[in-house]
């Protein structure tokens, strides 16, 4: 089933992109015929889970969302004949950033509106969750969607990252449901987009208005996973990139025999990214931010780690290498955290005189910590402030900052002999090439599921469900199709003395199967050169629908 | 033909890389067939064609080759029958740079010899040319070369910088060609190492030994080229994994609607990587340094340009955009160089006060100019220096530069009511990651027949050429095959009072049809979003065989 038939190019109907300029990869993902799970080809009901409880402290969640706590989470199961020949007014929104995919989860929805529900209206918000509040929308045809599908990026109807939260933004969500006669919403968003569904589910039902909530799994970092939802749509293809270029970089590493290339991956909360990409090419060195708390490890620990490392293969000949190293890795070292609290208190107050009296306000092992930092992160610190005037940790190019500490303590090895080698370190940033690239077969096909059960769990009037598809491990025929309740996700946390709630972003797990493989064998990389070369990502051919090793790892673990 | 049958993986027999622990990509690209242009297939002649000229100052280049200048270049025909039994002892060696294709060359020569003179040896010489100078080799056979078939990066035999130029060096070489009883030597290189190529041929002959040259076109910078020898490998695949990732960027920016990509690419000399990635992506904004330096532009020139053209889109309610640089920008703007020839002889004689009254020692010009430089770029010229006390050109980052100027003449055009836009620029630089990427079916093709022509070129007792295979718009089965004598390609330059023969780089023509192409599209593009996202290179399924603009393009121009 799925619409993806291709009516003629019409150019002029399509104000966003023009197909008749793509490059013969993009035209030819165009046509790409998507599978769905065999549940979604027949006639389907849908059946109750048992009751649901919630991730962490039920009677706080229970609280905050009366009509919803409990209700149970839904599975999609065949049924002898498919019955529902209502129409449905319904709306998409992206929250948040990129992932490759999010066009085929709108594509999902269209086409079982029109496989289901003939006659329905799908309205695509623009900009994000303030195209909810604002009512600004364009109402979506086959030739509008069709130069997206499979296609990256969010630019269909693109995406933002305002919230509704307030009661005010509530009311504004209300009046647009209300004005556009909604039956449904779909919140394509990560774990703070789909908190928010939740919430606006809540508020719909309490308000006892017809419009439901439903929410689909978001963001290339990886953290936003369960049981129940095993993935969130985007990791698998931006990993997939950085991995292309990583392997580049480790054949380049390996034949001119005189570079480190450190690189930082996009993902700042969790390093799931870094962690795939490891299993994908087996990198010397990889540091993973969740390690390095768990350990309570200092920035001194991590410097000496890597440099270990390069002194050990410096005395087997190897002058060169590859270190990987999460966005996020400052965020997990709590001597960091720390550092920058005081230099924000300090900076604000005092005066930062030029002979350095001011470091004295520094507790002494946050001046040790200033002192050991590179002097172009030590001015960094000091001059580049957010509108608060606080440091701004995201701009410290911290792969930069590593190679100089590196460099420092070679240096001082050397004055000492004990390393002989000669280091010259590389810097790379991969984030922005990933977050857009032409979603994988995975994820073009995870994602058309998604947005298909999305439609599907709206047609049977369900709400504050997140759209899950499992069993990802199997042929896609075998995929599982149903609903999460969102508040089995939730736990709160305490903000301003209030409880909020959250979905808790998932870390990586060191008990885990992929940190556990990645530990078993980083040993071995890290003296041995196993470089593994992904290549580019391919649609046809040998392994072009292989999943990701979290996945694979994850789901082996599960069975 | 092609002896590309697999053996059974031997990893014992395999010191280099080990084909058991690639990834799925790499395996299928280990057994891809690559087809041989019709005229190596079967029996085939040599035929001279007239005797040739030099590219400039022909009577110099007589004199620093008087035994090769003049001889003719040749072409492989189709012949009743071929009778050469002779067994050869043949030397390869990688110089310069990594490029994609150029274990495919190695693949080429040895399969050459398995199919046309059974029981020859092909040594590969480590490290590049001080490989040969020491003789240091490795002896090739099927197991050795089988993991590195259409497999990026050059490892199975690693390069190097090293010259062969001096008399002793050439002594040097000498004695490996004796000692190894050396009938030729293949040296796969750019312009430089050719030219170096025909020196060691002219060499070599004039003391009467028997081994041959032949050189090979390699650079992803794509300067080395001429009408006999249409494309030096590596660019093809360089250009497409550079534009896969703009394409990606576009896709981003577009989206996000909020950010201005500068993106640096790989190329100090010439613009050809810029150029090509343009055509394939359609920027809004490409500097090409061949052009900035026609036009004699000044750095304020080139942010002037791109300010304005920033301007227009924010009228238009773009703010956000994508920016190709070539790497060697600066190096094409007289004033900078005109500036840093000052800073270079300041810096070596006088001090450097803090108060700045140094800088009354600049040129007026200068002295506007070194204040034009944002101030991170000032202190970066002040303070990195070579081990000759110079100043690093090449470690300026030419794109953040590019932002800091844009940023301040945004800011001036704002206060005077100008500009109402808001820019935030991100930076890129695009090199390491496609100097050793998987080859394109394209350019593994190349360098085979390459690899497979210089092979038959030392069969035929050819010396002094560069294999050279062409018609490449055309099915490869009617690529045609020969060599073209160096010396053709070769003009002098004046260096310490002597002319020293050179192979003039080969730089974007601003009448050339890939220029004029741009040229005739760019205003479009800067205006109006007309972005392609070329994706990842495919080996399988539609386009995969396409090759890239700048090489069709002059094909075009040249039927």
């Amino acid at each position: 089933m799925g619409s993806s038939t291709a009516p003629v190019l019409n150019t002029a109907a399509t104000p966003g992109r023009l197909a008749d300029v793509y490059s013969e990869v993009q035209k030819s993902r165009l046509n790409y015929p998507l599978p769905l799970p065999d549940v979604l080809k027949r006639p389907f009901q849908i059946v109750d889970g048992p009751p649901s409880s919630a991730a962490g402290n039920p009677d706080e969640i229970a609280k905050l969302f009366p009509k919803l706590f409990g209700q149970p989470s839904v599975s999609l199961i065949p049924a002898e004949s498919f019955r529902l020949d209502q129409k449905l007014k319904i709306g998409v929104v992206l929250s948040g950033g990129q992932a490759p995919g999010g066009h085929n989860v709108i594509s999902g929805i269209f086409d079982y509106l029109q496989d289901r529900a003939k006659g329905s209206i799908l309205y695509g918000f623009r900009g994000g969750p303030a195209g909810v509040m604002k009512c600004k929308y364009v109402e979506l045809s086959s030739e509008f969607i069709y130069p997206y599908r499979n296609q990256g990026g969010f630019d269909m109807i693109c995406s933002g990252r305002d919230k509704i939260e307030t009661p005010e933004q509530f009311k504004q969500a209300e009046e647009t449901a209300v004005k556009l006669d909604l039956d449904g919403l779909v919140i394509i968003g990560g774990d703070d987009s789909n908190t928010n569904a939740c919430l606006l589910a809540e508020n719909f039902r309490a308000k006892n208005m017809k419009t439901r909530v439903i929410g689909c799994p978001k963001t290339i970092d990886g953290d936003l996973k369960s049981k129940e939802v095993p993935t969130s749509f985007g990791f698998d293809t931006a990993c997939k990139i950085y991995s292309e270029m990583i392997g580049n970089v480790m054949t380049d590493a390996r034949s001119t025999g005189k570079y480190y290339h450190f690189v930082r991956l996009m993902g700042r909360a969790a390093s799931h990214i870094t962690l795939e990409c490891a299993l994908q090419t087996h990198p010397n060195i990889t540091i993973i931010g969740e390690e390095v708390a768990a350990k309570k490890q200092t920035l001194k620990n991590v410097t000496d780690y890597i440099t270990d490392i390069i002194c050990k293969r410096a005395d087997l000949g190897y002058n060169y290498g590859v270190i990987l190293i999460p966005e996020g890795l400052i965020d997990f070292i709590p001597e960091v955290q720390q550092l920058i609290a005081e230099l924000n208190e300090i900076l604000a107050h005092d005066v930062v005189d030029e002979g350095g009296m001011w470091k004295k306000k520094l507790r002494h092992q946050s001046q040790l910590l200033f002192e050991f930092l590179p002097q172009a992160i030590q001015e960094q610190l000091m001059l580049e402030r957010d509108p608060h005037g606080n440091v701004q940790v995201a701009k410290i190019e911290t792969e930069k900052m590593l190679i100089s500490m590196v460099e420092t303590e070679l240096e001082r090895r050397k004055q000492i002999g004990q390393y002989k080698g000669q280091f010259k370190g590389q810097s790379h940033f991969f984030g922005y090439e990933g977050r857009c690239g032409l979603p994988t077969n995975f994820d073009s096909t995870y994602c058309y599921a998604l947005g298909y059960a999305a439609g599907a769990l709206l047609h049977f009037g369900k709400t504050g469900l997140i759209s899950s598809v499992g069993n990802l491990g199997a042929p896609v025929e075998q995929w599982t199709v149903g609903g999460t309740a969102l508040t089995l996700l939730m736990d709160v946390e305490r903000r301003h003395g209030k409880f909020k709630p959250v979905i808790k972003k998932a870390m990586v797990e060191l008990e885990g199967a992929p940190f556990r493989k990645f530990a078993s064998m980083r040993d071995e990389w890290a003296i041995k050169n196993r470089y593994i070369s992904p290549g580019p990502i391919q649609f046809h051919g040998p392994a072009c629908n292989d999943i990701n090793h979290t996945l694979l790892l994850e789901l082996g673990a599960q069975a």
